[in-house]
């Protein structure tokens, strides 16, 4: 199991290409994208060996293909390396939504394919390209797999091998349990920043405010430069969760408004004081 | 002008104390503080080299006095130093919020003390208390002076230099305009995050959830952990001008939830999109 494929040499496709390199994991890359420009780049770069010009020869020779490709693309790639699928090569993605990715396998394929194993490493940043992914951007990040009954022992064995040898510390879970998980975690906090830096930079425009801002909003907006067209897909393709969690958090930031103008002090004392405590229990987590 | 006075010694004025002393701008420092063990440990740390047991004995023989206490303890300490109020003293705050520090110097003194000139340090962090204060924690950062008709040229100057010398850059605006900027670039950012995080560590509480969260999360998240005493008090002090934000936010928030639930893609990219933009207008500003 040497030679790896991977389609679409973004981001995260491109540190999957150096840390497997990085790691021994592929002998040989191969890769295919849409953007022939970013393609030619990779090569350059010698993120990939061979730049492929069409998905079916990329795949072609392939033992393991990663997906890495924004969740509205999947549908279209998946009907395109249909007609060459081949039942020996191992097949992972990295997408931030899971169910509608075993919904475009189901409507493909008419049936989960037993070696596709749906994976999403909690591994993003706000850069974007073949030039932003770096070899060590999985070491000591989750992946989880989604695995369905159809799938494989052989090809969730080797997938889980594969993120573990890039660094990951992989779990497994329902396709349903990860999109709620990740809609708490993930989502909602980008829809918020991006509503948030759109509503300021709006400001920002009719009289100067961006001079004054701190710390603070610098961090809370980092996630809002994350690509445009990443989050939409992610947006549409997880709405049933995110959608409800958009509104109990409106709610929610409506009884803080309330407490406020009505000057409730020991009552906005006692969430802001709870809010802390969460994000201790959170960065202690990580310090183990 | 050599002998300062810091008033509440925690993060700004454990900071403002460092910083004076090592910019050649206090020959002695004394303090006060109601919490006496965090007074103590200022004076074992060298903050201060005399800390006092009441507000009138520290500052009594002072040229400069620094009140760096919450915005909610202002006004019972302006009415402690009435009776001994120097007004060859030059005194300025480190408080967030600028009209009611306005309000509290007229319903205590029945006017605007001219030897008062209001600060605001754009320069939080979300740690508290004297260990946490840092001698560079101002340099090049803004400092917005909210002087009153009022308030002697003399005393203006002074302050400003006392700021400047500190690193910091100084610029001079209406009470009101500066509480209108904050409650958008800071005060906004805040509740929002608090109200995120108080929300995803109830629902972790049920069903751990944070080993799942990534980066995002804890860049957006790190605002929360700021001191709940000190941003109720903000938040009351400035809530004519943060609830109508919170519902402005709230109506921008659900238009997005609107674009979400019926998959409206091309609207959603352009919101994302316009976020990105203006994300990096504000990078942009600070890498000159």
């Amino acid at each position: 199991m040497s030679r790896l494929c991977i389609i679409g040499v973004g981001l995260l496709g491109s540190s999957v290409a150096r840390a497997a390199r990085q790691q021994g994991l592929a002998k040989t890359i191969t890769g295919y994208d849409r953007d022939s420009a970013n393609l030619a780049r990779a090569l350059e770069l010698g993120v990939l060996d061979t730049a492929c010009q069409t998905l079916a020869e990329a795949v072609s020779v392939a033992d393991r293909v990663v997906l890495a490709i924004p969740v509205g693309g999947v549908a279209g790639v998946l009907a395109a390396l249909k007609p060459d699928w081949n039942p020996a090569t191992h097949y992972t993605d990295v997408g931030s939504t899971k169910q509608d990715l075993i919904a475009a396998l189901h409507a493909v394929f008419g049936g989960m394919p037993p070696n596709f194993v749906p994976a999403h490493p909690i591994a993003g940043a706000e850069q974007s390209g073949v030039e932003a992914g770096k070899a060590d951007l999985f070491i000591g990040k989750r992946v989880i797999l989604t695995p369905c009954p159809e799938t494989s022992a052989e090809a969730l064995a080797d997938i889980m091998a594969f993120w573990q040898g890039m660094g990951a510390i992989v779990a497994c879970m329902e396709p349903l349990r990860h999109d709620e998980i990740l809609a708490a975690t993930s989502h909602l906090p980008h829809v918020l920043a991006f509503v948030l830096t759109d509503l300021l930079g709006r400001m920002d425009e009719q009289e100067a405010i961006f001079q004054y801002a701190a710390g603070g909003f610098r961090d809370f907006s980092r996630i809002a430069s994350s690509d445009p067209v990443m989050w939409r897909d992610i947006c549409v393709s997880n709405q049933a969760r995110i959608v409800p969690l958009l509104d109990e958090y409106c709610n929610a930031l409506m009884a803080v408004r309330n407490l406020i103008a009505n000057g409730s002090t020991d009552e906005l004392h006692c969430v802001f004081d709870r809010a802390r405590s969460a994000r201790q229990r959170f960065l202690n987590l990580f310090q183990q």
